[in-house]
């Protein structure tokens, strides 16, 4: 209440509606260490309804971990790290960035995933190495988002027992009363996605302990509707709208603390709410110490297995793995990047058994599925192949979930349009700077007859313009293997853009320096006009350079398979790539434009698409858009015009 | 079978597998008439599962749809009106652009709820002028899809029992059999959201028949799930992965009409079958004369309805409404433009009854409700509120629908940053140019305290890149009218982005070209730099213009609504504004810079962001964000110095 009314915004409704529910989950279960916020085998704790953060602070500082009452104080202030929505990275203690709602839920069943695949990786007789619990507070927001649903109906599936959700059934939302939108028999459609529901009072802690207690010995994921009243205390806004997002108001909060019996001043909590929390914490530092003397004794009875559960949760990528890939496409022959990047999984995996992943459904079309995998699940959860069905919000924010965790690395796939379905998601990842790789193949027209359903236009362009993330469009297979090199060394997201069709590989020795992002592909003495592609539109600039040699014109082929890489490049590398003296420029790309002229300038000519595409054979599409070598040659050369008129 | 053969790619198998219960639909329900396929009153028939585009060809060409057996050859191939998914408003019958999975059932929730809606409005004893049914395919992946999970609550809980979803429940999708993923009890499911749910052989036609038949009188929505084979009647590849996306082959077509006992050669259909579509389009037909001379008669007893009516159905926007908008904003007074909308809405909605719309539980924040409003729902269809909850994929997918069912003109709002979760269905308004008013409140850093989560950065780009959609984003209260009008003349989609927080009203004179996308708000003679700005920027444009001033360089601000709106003006209006001369040139928007450096050149200087926000009162986030007059003023400077020197 206090921090919500300094701030003067926020939301003091959830954290008083659902702390007595919290306080129990975090001093009679939760498992965690305040000295130690990353200790691997702690439970995690994710606050879906991130809105609710002043909770998740509350708890924190309560609990000794590094949040002093000035950051309390500074509550949303510039700075602190109390932001207005909880963030992963900035705060100890928080597991994931939440406030958009439904993403925290399906993040921890992401968590619970990881922890049941490292569980079986490594725990042996007598060592379970890996072993504890994610719990989760949900609002009526988050169940109501169609993201948490397709991740529930996963985690039933695979009997996520560990996993277990509070539900603040509160009965009301920003509109007013749920039942204005929300008369649905929210249990009962758990029960049928396969969980374990229960309903208690939320504020009757001996209650919600016994239902946690019970969830706990389920083997499915559980969800607890714990009915609770939003503004908890407050003689006045208890049960309101108005106790969701704004203060209580000095006068209320006054009346609150009476009506409690606090006789306290504003941030003043009394010593013995900090001993209660303290004791708890002591429980859980005692648990880690004999977490690591159990760590040590593993260590010295299976050495091997030791190490390779220390690499896991180092997460670094194996050195030297592209190796194998040397030669192994044929320079000229004709291979779609998409399975290229089949051959890059089946020599990456084997050698990084932290890579886990699958697609949304398209395993046939993603090539996501490597020789040697075999499908994640209850009964097998070592498996490192993942179907996540028709669900690709889920997985997006699942794999999030996972790669937070930790000890594995997750990457998905499915068709770039789908790409759409994701972005809350890969927002996040960027905005965590988390690693998930994005597999997006049938990244054009490229696709063909399944038409402009399924042909991202825009695409490139959006996923560009989230900061963090890298995009990453090979023009050939072994561009792909540089890709994908580039995609597991990086410390944030990535998003691979593949083509369906196929395109003649290019010379392995040529395409080095994709590394950087952008670089020379093909050039002729003295060029006078650059043309600049992404993918499989480089062919066509190889192409229009060719003919544009029968015309006299010398010209530099660029490829940019990923322009955050590229912009990252010191700056004399980039000007030795697009030397400032050559205004006439081209750039192709079987997309809309946008984003190019920061690179072609007012006399370079974008070769690109305003309009969504068609159903037809691809040739025919890229023939019918204008997206072809006599395209890009006539860009040329009307560049070529533009910069001497200059 | 054969047209996928010959296109050498589509979906086979979900139309073989679902041919039994779409003729039982079609023949025995579905009223429509094929020489009119816009009759208003038409029942409405969704393939929800779009990629078996092939099932609803033939249909539509059976019953004797102005679609030849040359288009069901020419399948797939450029300039077919048989693309490779349905297309809204290219083939005659198609009530939706389906394909991307979930889409077209949410869209059908927004027809269903439209038909409500006007039937309530225009309905009178023995007029039911609205009187038809919602008829939806859908598959696996559709249920699987969390959007579809968002709608159909909905449509439980607005009791929308004319809606009738045929569920082709064949165990299989692309991955192989559908429980690799997807264990839930569905129909448990549906009946927890408040559905009636059955199960029939989807392979007896009456059984189908009576289900419908149950479902046709359950105040309920119903989900028939129709158990079926894919690829029904292939020896081989019936109940087969290999069905679902892939030709049969010509060995296994003529082994399948061998079981089936057909003697007929590719693209032959024998007469009966013909007769027996054309007789229940005959039945439409009648059914289609009845109605018109229902309306007709109606016309005559209830003269002015009938003048409602038919104004409804031609859904054109009211004249003049701006002027009571007419200073209602006083010049240099501080309105945000989400309050202003909220006075366009109590001007607009009013004068146009056709405008319904609500919120995805944002109301208070989004202004998305006037004074007058009452909230749609099962115990008040005439009500023109509608409170989407938090389901921003469902709110999207759903206006579409409605939109697409035509009578209605539907808008909603949420946050800027959550068009991300609409993103599938808004792409589908701009495909289908469909005019959905998305509108988004909350459009910059300048939310303030919510933080990084909730403050869009990417997003006005992400939106601007997807082709056909119009972005609008008003500078102040008379720029919002102004941007209000311009969406709702639009035959195609439009995003208003809206702040919160409070702007300067600039003098309505000043504005009025605003219209145009992008004019010239202050100049001064012989300005040697260009300001553009747009929304809350352009603010800092104009104080920037006034620094500029006192350092005796004249500037020009240009505020830019719409690029969009922009890029069509004539070439001499664009060059009037932008003069080729002046190559000084600054953008100013607090968001990426992506896309501007066409407007603003090699020479120009893009004040924008590279990062995501921070959590702090708003001012101080444009502070330390460096979004400031005073980063417009020496970013004018940068650009002066850069210009000369060219």
């Amino acid at each position: 209440m206090d921090a919500v009314q300094r701030a003067d915004s926020g939301h003091p409704g959830m954290p008083m509606g659902m702390a007595d529910a919290a306080v129990v989950l975090w001093t009679r279960f939760l498992r965690f260490d305040p000295d130690h916020p990353d200790w691997f085998n702690r439970d995690r704790f994710v606050l879906s309804a991130g809105h609710g953060s002043m909770l998740l602070y509350s708890l924190l500082h309560l609990a000794g971990y590094d949040l002093s009452m000035d950051e309390i104080k500074r509550f949303r202030q510039l700075g602190s790290i109390t932001p207005g929505h909880p963030e992963f990275g900035l705060t100890p203690g928080v597991e994931t960035t939440t406030g958009p709602l439904g993403q925290g839920l399906a993040n921890a069943i992401g968590m619970a995933a990881a922890e049941r695949h490292l569980a079986a990786r490594f725990n042996r007789p007598d060592f379970n190495l890996v072993d504890h619990r994610t719990f989760v507070i949900a609002s009526d927001g988050d169940l109501m988002e169609g993201v948490t649903n397709e991740a529930c109906s996963l985690a039933a599936h695979w009997k996520l027992g560990r996993l277990i959700v509070l539900y603040d059934d509160n009965g009301i939302t920003i509109d007013g009363k749920t039942d204005l939108a929300f008369s649905e028999d929210v249990l009962l459609r758990y029960q049928a996605l396969g969980w374990h529901t229960d309903r208690v009072d939320g504020h009757d802690p001996d209650a919600v302990e016994a239902a946690i207690e019970a969830a706990l010995v389920d083997e499915r994921p559980s969800l607890i509707s714990c009915r609770t009243h939003i503004g908890y205390g407050s003689p006045n806004k208890q049960d309101t709208a108005s106790a969701h997002g704004s203060p209580l108001g000095d006068d209320e909060i006054a009346l609150t603390k009476e009506a409690m019996g606090w006789a306290l001043e504003p941030f003043e909590a009394p010593p013995d709410v900090y001993d209660f929390m303290h004791q708890a914490a002591d429980n859980g530092r005692k648990a880690r110490r004999d977490w690591e003397a159990l760590v040590r004794k593993f260590g010295d009875l299976h050495p091997d297995e030791h190490a390779s559960f220390e690499a896991s949760l180092g997460g670094k990528p194996p050195q030297g793995w592209t190796a194998k890939l040397d030669g192994a496409f044929e320079t000229g022959s004709k291979v779609a990047t998409r399975k290229a990047s089949g051959s890059v999984l089946n020599a990456l995996k084997p050698a990084w058994p932290n890579l886990i992943g699958g697609s949304a459904d398209l395993t046939p079309s993603n090539n996501t599925e490597t020789k040697d995998d075999s499908d994640f699940g209850a009964s097998n959860y070592a498996g490192r192949y993942i179907r996540f069905g028709v669900r690709e919000h889920a997985m997006a924010s699942m794999m999030n979930g996972m790669n937070l965790h930790g000890g594995v690395r997750a990457y998905g796939g499915t068709f770039l349009i789908f790409s759409d379905y994701m972005r809350p998601a890969i927002r996040l990842a960027a905005l965590m700077n988390v690693p998930t790789i994005f597999v997006f193949t049938h990244d054009s027209i490229g696709l063909g007859e399944d038409g402009p359903t399924h042909q991202p236009i825009e695409h490139l362009a959006a996923l560009r313009a989230i900061p963090n993330l890298t995009v990453l469009r090979p023009a050939d297979a072994n561009e792909t293997v540089i890709c994908w090199d580039l995609a597991a060394s990086l410390k944030g997201p990535a998003a691979l853009a593949l083509t369906r069709q196929s395109l003649p590989v290019l010379d392995s020795s040529a395409v080095a320096g994709a590394r950087r992002g952008g670089y020379v592909l093909s050039d002729r003495d003295d060029a006078e006009v650059i043309l600049i592609g992404t993918g499989s539109e480089v062919h066509l600039a190889l192409a229009a350079q060719r003919v544009l040699d029968g015309e006299g014109i010398p010209s530099r082929v660029v490829s940019m398979p990923s322009i955050e890489v590229f912009d990252e490049q010191p700056t004399d590398y980039r000007e030795r790539v697009l030397p400032r003296a050559v205004t006439a420029r081209v750039s192709v790309e079987a997309a809309v434009t946008q984003g190019w002229h920061r690179f072609i300038g007012p006399t370079g000519v974008a070769v690109g698409l305003a309009r969504f595409g068609e159903s037809a054979p691809y040739q025919d599409v890229y023939e019918h858009l204008g997206i072809t070598a006599d395209a890009v040659v006539k860009a040329a050369r009307q560049s070529l015009n533009a910069s001497r008129s200059q």
